[in-house]
């Protein structure tokens, strides 16, 4: 489609999640998977060696493939098949300088969340975003699949009536163990204010607030660790009320040893004898 | 079992639920189930002619068929072959003053949930049994099952490691209509101080401290209606501590559009590669 | 029901299943559940002193203990209050004569499948069954379950469609060791002809035939055992024709090592854009 | 991995599976994933414009979007920068004059299944596949999924035991309707000699004889359609022997209304007390 639209993929440059990442992998695949795009550009290392040799192995030129984020958006921004679109997933003390001066360089970004580590900076990029009429994409990936995007419009054209109740939860084990080795997203001063919260508690928010187009009024959180001796938040439960009067529960964790990656929504509405 | 101890079954006398209700059936189903009781007295009617009808279709004899729950204590406190346990399945408000004259009368109880509608009269009653010395049943039914007692097993013995995280549910839908027919669950007067969580609540936090033999330290409570114009709480989310520090979560409620009887207990510890 | 028909519960009488046995357990549960009958009599073993003090532990007189199902017709067909009906659970090759019996002596029959272990036999007793007049039931139990009756219901009243396809399975896994200890269900002199059909595969059939109401009229086999030198077969495979035109499978089995008990009937009917 | 080795991705040339057709937007995805195949020519219509314009909606330029895989074959043969691979995804009756004219061309291939529609046009593939030294995949897709690879694995090492029945299912409901529009897949003179065993029979078939590493001795099939009037097979179900002495059966049907794409394998070996 966008190749009948403008004659060409998009051209893409990624920065941060070399070859073996998660993350790297999967956004690279999502990129191809329907052919819309084209990796051209990447910044995988800040070690120029290693940079090409990772570019290299995703189809990436040598002369693409840059030694730091800095470099990737200023030669860019002057080549004449330069890059339409930005994808940043980098650790997240990082997405707030990215993507300012992607934006600045006039480019449209794919950014990983969370937006920033505090609000003032995540108001601030928003009102940039807003300003620079480009398009900016937070990986809020869960609420692409069709079978929430029919969730959504059965609840938006009344199929469901009113919800009375919504309850969330994102249940993740792979940090349950005490010996987890060392790294940003254990580092209170990288990962942001809550790890959890900003980590994948953003993800349980966004669901049930897309899949209901209700506004979270009021919440009582109970956030904290559950792995002894842990400096980041691990865990949260909450208790919610949305706009409409619902009420609801929220819980997240990535310490509940056993659980590979489980995403749930419940509504319950109370008029009807059926329900989601 | 019974029967070779004492070379018969045990006699019982049935307060309440009527042929066709759904919590006298199961009763006299369980009772039945393993040959250890024989139903011998019944109190199912205040009208006479009803009280002798309904006893009959349970095998109950005319002049076991009593027209009250005083009738049938007093009357059976004087029979030779009296019945050894009264099995109490009447409104919550009830429990109280039947429990009371029976342990009086001497004979051992099966009392359905909620105790009693009261702290007062609930401390009231569990010492009336203490100095009694008679057994005193409470249908916190749940944790019969088998699969309850081997986790309850896994755990005192060690097999799970220390458990981190507790996560109660307990959803039905019976109530979500806003059409519901009066009845004294619907009453504040009759039901007790919170439906919600007399009525299921109690069975919720009696198997998560069942399974785990954690005493639950502390909590935060979003009790209410969901469904509008209700007189009775039917909804209730809890942040919880228990007292090994573990973190957890409760959510309880019969007005869950579409839910039948899902009862779930969700166990998590945080040190090793497996979980409940 | 019953007790408000006959004034009374029905008097039942066991043959086989002593405490302790599988099946014999289910017989006196089922019997129990619903109040409508009393275990007065009893033949649960050759010994006299055993059969007393088995028959105590169920609740049964030891004059009505019988050492043998022979003395336990005989006597009971002489009795003012005689047993109504008599429960048959014991090996394959006893069947026929004790039902035989029993139907001389005037007493209704609950009997375990299957019928007898050969078709003369069977046919034999099906008119014997006929010309006395006596209830006769063949504890085809799965057929009893509310869903199945729903199934049964749909097809029948056409809200399914014409079935074109019929996928029967009855799987175990009991038998599928090489160490089972020998027993009457291993040896072919009394099990009857086919292990396999008889014990198992008879219920699967009943199955398909009863939610449908189509005959089988013809099939294509693969019987014989997989566990290496079993004397009866334990497997059986077949290709199926049914009246309406309809094809299908029956794979039955109880020598799948680790299966339970698991027993599916899959329906196909072609017209329309749901199944069952 | 690839692009490392030989410094650049693969060029894929596809005939078939234009831009909406189930299998070609798999085909394309799944050569996309990851990034080891760039689409550079393509046969997608008989009419040129079509073919132009399909072709650019994938990315191909217009002069290698040919009208006919002849052309296909023969324009990309004469180019400096060929096709390494070419894809071929047309109905079951082409397949063996494209694949030979790729072979006589050089190109290795990546071939839906049924390899013809005849046994002897297959052998005869066969052979000059094996002469022509290049490398031909025929899709069958299932045995590359993970768990597939892992309990073939399992079975191999022996960590499951000898493998006593196998039993194998590939259902689908997608025919099930007696108003499918026309098609070749539907004409007895395209599809080959029996749609549903050539169309997913061929399926389960290599999933079973791939994950057990068993070959199949002997059959006993009963082939047909289940829809009336139907020109050709939908449905059949099978007896199987297996070289170890194992039995088995297989069910395949794209005829069962409601079914999605359902395939299973199940193993059963004798000796342990748990099983696949």
């Amino acid at each position: 489609m966008i190749i009948e639209v403008i004659g060409r993929r998009l051209r893409l440059g990624i920065v941060g999640g070399g070859p073996g990442s998660v993350i790297g992998d999967v956004h690279r695949a999502g990129a191809r998977l329907d052919g819309y795009y084209e990796i051209v550009a990447a910044a995988l290392s800040s070690d120029p060696e290693r940079s090409r040799r990772t570019g290299r192995a995703i189809g990436v030129s040598d002369e693409r493939a840059y030694p730091s984020w800095r470099e990737l958006v200023e030669s860019e921004a002057k080549r004449k098949d330069r890059i339409d679109v930005i994808a940043v997933m980098t650790p997240n003390d990082s997405n707030y300088d990215i993507c300012c001066a992607a934006l600045d360089a006039g480019f449209h970004i794919i950014c990983d969340k969370p937006l920033t580590t505090d609000l003032a900076s995540a108001i601030s990029l928003a009102k940039k975003v807003k300003s620079s009429g480009l398009e900016f994409c937070l990986t809020h990936s869960y609420t692409a699949y069709p079978m929430v995007r029919q969730a959504r419009a059965m609840i938006l054209n009344g199929a469901i009536g009113p919800i009375r109740q919504l309850h969330l939860q994102y249940v993740q084990g792979y940090l349950a163990s005490e010996d987890i080795p060392p790294g940003w997203r254990l580092d209170p001063a990288r990962v942001g204010g809550s790890m959890i919260l900003i980590d994948i508690g953003t993800h349980a928010h966004h669901l049930g607030a897309y899949v209901t187009g209700l506004d979270l009024e009021s919440l009582c959180a109970d956030v904290g660790h559950v792995v002894p001796g842990r400096k980041v938040d691990d865990y949260v439960s909450m208790l919610l009320r949305y706009s409409n009067g619902a009420r609801g529960s929220m819980w997240v964790t990535n310490a509940a040893s056993g659980a590979e990656d489980r995403m749930a929504i419940r509504l319950r509405r109370t008029n009807i004898g059926y329900s989601l």
